[in-house]
């Protein structure tokens, strides 16, 4: 295969996208090899369509290797089946949603869950039919809020999606098992490193969940791992609960403190050192501190609910994780518009609230953060402006509704399963598998006879990878300050030929030598610009990023081409019999060509 | 490659789908290769997507062997360039519409004109960049108001689409030709027969174009041809205008006749008979009257305008040749609302409008079918309940505002390139190509600076190809009462192995074969299901339509197996080792494996 630069439709730019943010999206627009149609959609120039189309094949050739089948679905869809399992609201605004001629509700899909299991069910009826395993490439849809990082975060993307079907929860582990080693594969051969996980299945539901996450600090999922192996998405962090706290002497009564103006916990740490100093001695931290936040949930009925959530004052809510903890109801920080319906909370003085759990059913509810066990001792507000109270006992001197996970997680958190202190760091999600369970199939109905005739709720995983994102990644990990550098499994082309001089024997060279390479089974690109100059085409090349060039220049009068190594910036001179020979055995030993 | 019928994700159906009217449709649902999500909206199964995809690669090969190349746009896109020309409106309840959550106005695009011609803006600035050929495979969205007969009308469907870019005219038809010739290799390699015909362009604009049809009852197309080998779409015939009519004598002045209860055509030639004989002897033909349609347009501003055309008597309006007529305006016939605003026309009796035509501007526009030459001599309405005029003469004593083709087109009629009178025939559309010109270009602003410096509006063609709706087509070619039957090229496997009977020999024996014939190269389908009958398999498989069985059964015994041809219903029994290589020497005749 030989293309050449005077045909090939490929513009290099000189600017980046005003836009961009991260490299993988500067230079896949800067290289020719995308270019954006609208906010978080793209389209695929010849450059970028030949690698993701690389990235599909093995993507394909895993999936058949575990026996997968290959389907394909709409992207436009029916309602009905996503109102079935409650998706249609749940996914809010993230959800492009439309109607048809005859005013008949339409979705873009985001995934396929739903029409996957009413195709199982359509299908099959028998334990004998299970397992079953399909899958899809396909583009799909989210109306992000803020559509970022060029391909990264797009709002018309594409993924891989595959789905189990088993008869119980042994056989669903199997099918996930399977996945998991598959996916391993994949990242390996697109030379992606990645951190498997533990991560929530927020609004897919189900159980164990796990994301495929390549570090990067261009990524947008926090991830904590600590050394003893354990590591989850910080969403999915679960706090080491202590022990309750058991007091060899009862703690005194709580006592009111006069603070004026301490209605951060900073001003508060200061007020008490001075109005009521401790009396083990140590000054007063933050973490002596009882935060109480009002939050609004929006439940998917409509309803807008406050709530007061109870958290040691040294931590902040992490917002992801206020969102995975209270779905489906979204939720946010109350507006003053809530505060005042709701004269009983001061704010900044806001006490612990157990009227709800005490059996006052017109009282907001009241949760707190796992740590604050029974028998710990905080400072909190009085509800009363500029008053605080010191010595209040968890579970003697207030209770709550029960416990939520919204405080953030911090490097030296002691790791859920004890294997030591976390260390936290950024990644990009690649692929997520949720093992389900029975959510779809129970709300769709989907059931097969066991050998006794009777009748079983099938038992689901799905699978999600992301195809385009997995373009962006390799970039991510492999581009340098001069332009793209693709391996060669994935590479537009294989060998980028220059031919950079003046003279037609130069021209003439190249032509050999590019048309050769190419009968020998390589995919060339073949810079045959008269008229561009040497130092154009270097950057050309740099910046296109093939992963071996061969430059014919003034060197050719003394019988030598130049081999480049993009990756390496390696540089050999041969004779241009040799420089070919080179390049077809460093493209067998990529893999790309037969040995 | 090898599957079995007890894992292949495939279930055959006995009943024909409800709403399924045309064979391909029935059987691509009965025989596992398709399923509606929604109406017009289809999901590929296993079977069918390698169908799918076996199209979408000789398309493509055909695309790369005149030099196009592939990219991918998005199907959701912004409501902009469409506006810039014209066709946000003129898609009109055609286009699906949305708005993301910010409010924007976004589309699924149903073709990509000016998003090519807005790419090719972006990245071109040269005569020396063109000529540049682009296409793309890709999944196109267009809300039918009568989403029918499978895949061969969906609303959510997948077409090549191609786009050629030229600096003039000539360049134009040189790119056309290249693609012509490319279309008929597809249809050939397919297997496909197509006529070529004339069409009109329709809301695409531009000059000249032409679609392939395959002749088939179950098109939609109605197409005409004659003996000398012109053939148009029934939308693109142009009537051969007859020379005006020169009277020797002046006819006498028209004449007032009394017809009452006769306004239809059948009516009004019995009334005239015995109210009016003619003088030259022969009865009134219907043909002898002029009748007055009164139609009403809808503008895409807006507006809706009556306006009347006069065709012969013996001839009905044909919907289609109207809608181009009149095209962009939507066209019907006039309502009971419009006539009351019009009571100048009287149903039934309505005569020439010459008014508008003779100045009058508050008058209606008055239309005339080009056969009605000056000098033609007609009975027409008298604007008078119960009253004809006998004797009109065209020019003399009616004219019009111009000529519109809306009359139907009737075997027998004659070419209008004179080759001989037109037969009709019905077609599918396979695909449509055109020459746009700067229809595009203009209103996108898309030139290049010529040689001279000077800016010149690129000239653009636009080719498209069903890529869905050509493996219906393939179906209706070759399906028959049994179920599919498909060339080796596109089939989902090449050789379907069954095991009829019960011996474990005999399971053993084709396991053996299957796997032979899969690693000689042959994708092979093996029915290894232990306990279904022969006579189910052999449904089956006549139903799946492999184009190759090999039947190991009881014949097993004295040493031989059956090879079945599906096409063609040839058996013969060969020893097992010589059906084999029997069968990869077919393969090898079908070009799908080597020599």
């Amino acid at each position: 295969m030989l293309s050449t630069m005077s045909s090939f439709f490929l513009r290099t730019l000189r600017e980046d996208p005003a836009d961009a943010e991260i490299i993988s999206h500067k230079l896949l627009v800067r290289a020719g090899y995308i270019r954006r149609a609208a906010p978080g959609i793209y389209t695929w120039l010849p450059a970028g369509l030949r690698v993701l189309g690389k990235v599909e094949r093995i993507v394909r050739e895993e999936m058949a290797a575990i026996g997968v089948q290959e389907v394909h679905f709409p992207a436009l869809l029916p309602r009905e089946p996503y109102e079935a399992t409650g998706r249609w609201t749940e996914y809010g605004e993230n959800l492009f949603r439309l109607q048809d001629r005859r005013k008949n509700d339409y979705l873009l899909a985001p995934t396929h869950e739903e029409m996957f299991t009413l195709l199982v069910k359509d299908l099959y009826s028998s334990y004998k039919d299970l397992p079953a395993q399909l899958y899809q490439v396909q583009t799909k849809y989210r109306d992000e809020a803020r559509p970022r990082a060029g391909i990264v975060r797009g709002r018309e993307f594409i993924m891989k999606d595959a789905y189990s079907f088993d008869i119980d929860a042994d056989g669903l582990a199997a099918s996930y098992e399977l996945y998991r080693g598959a996916y391993l594969r994949i990242f390996e051969r697109l030379g992606l490193p990645v951190a498997v996980v533990e991560a929530d299945a927020g609004a897919m539901g189900g159980s164990r969940s796990e994301e495929f996450l390549f570090p990067t600090p261009a990524g947008e999922d926090t991830f904590v791992r600590s050394p003893g192996g354990y590591a989850a998405n910080v969403e999915a962090v679960v706090t080491l609960v202590p022990e309750p706290v058991v007091h060899d002497v009862e703690p005194p009564a709580p006592t009111m403190v006069r603070t004026p103006g301490a209605d951060t916990i900073d001003t508060l740490v200061t007020s008490l050192d001075a109005e009521a100093p401790r009396t083990d001695g140590r000054p007063w931290a933050a973490a002596d501190t009882l935060k109480n936040l009002v939050l609004a949930l929006s439940h998917p009925d409509g309803e807008r609910e406050i709530v007061v959530v109870g958290i040691p004052g040294d931590r902040a809510m992490d917002e992801k994780r206020a969102e995975v903890a209270f779905a489906p109801a979204e939720v946010e920080t109350a507006t003053a518009d809530d505060l005042r319906k709701h004269p009983e909370l001061v704010p900044g003085y806001i006490g612990p609230r157990p009227e709800h759990a005490r059996g006052d059913e017109k009282a907001v509810r009241y949760l707190l953060d796992p740590r604050v066990v029974d028998g710990s001792v905080w400072a909190s507000g009085a509800d009363e402006d500029g008053v605080h109270v010191v010595g209040l006992v968890a579970g003697r001197d207030f209770v709550a509704d029960g416990t939520v996970e919204i405080a953030d997680v911090r490097a030296g958190d002691p790791a859920p399963d004890g294997s030591g202190p976390l260390e936290l760091a950024r990644g990009m999600e690649m692929g997520h598998i949720f093992q389900l369970g029975t959510k779809y199939a129970e709300a769709l109905g989907l059931s097969v006879l066991d050998p006794n005739g009777k009748a079983v709720t099938v038992t689901m995983g799905s699978y999600g990878l992301g195809v385009t994102r997995a373009v962006a990644a390799i970039v991510e990990a492999t581009a340098d300050e001069k332009g793209l550098s693709w391996p060669a499994v994935v590479a537009p082309f294989h060998v980028h030929v220059l031919a950079t001089g003046k003279g037609e024997e130069i021209f003439a060279a190249a032509a050999d030598l590019a048309g050769r390479l190419a009968d020998a089974g390589a995919e060339v690109l073949y810079d045959d610009r008269p008229k561009v100059s040497a130092g154009v085409k270097f950057a050309d090349a740099e910046l296109i990023g093939v992963p071996y060039s061969l430059v014919v220049g003034r060197g050719l009068a003394n019988g030598v081409v130049e081999v480049r190594n993009r990756a390496t910036d390696e540089r050999e001179e041969l004779a241009p019999d040799d420089a070919a020979a080179e390049i077809l055995r460093r493209l067998a030993a990529d893999g790309v060509l037969p040995e």
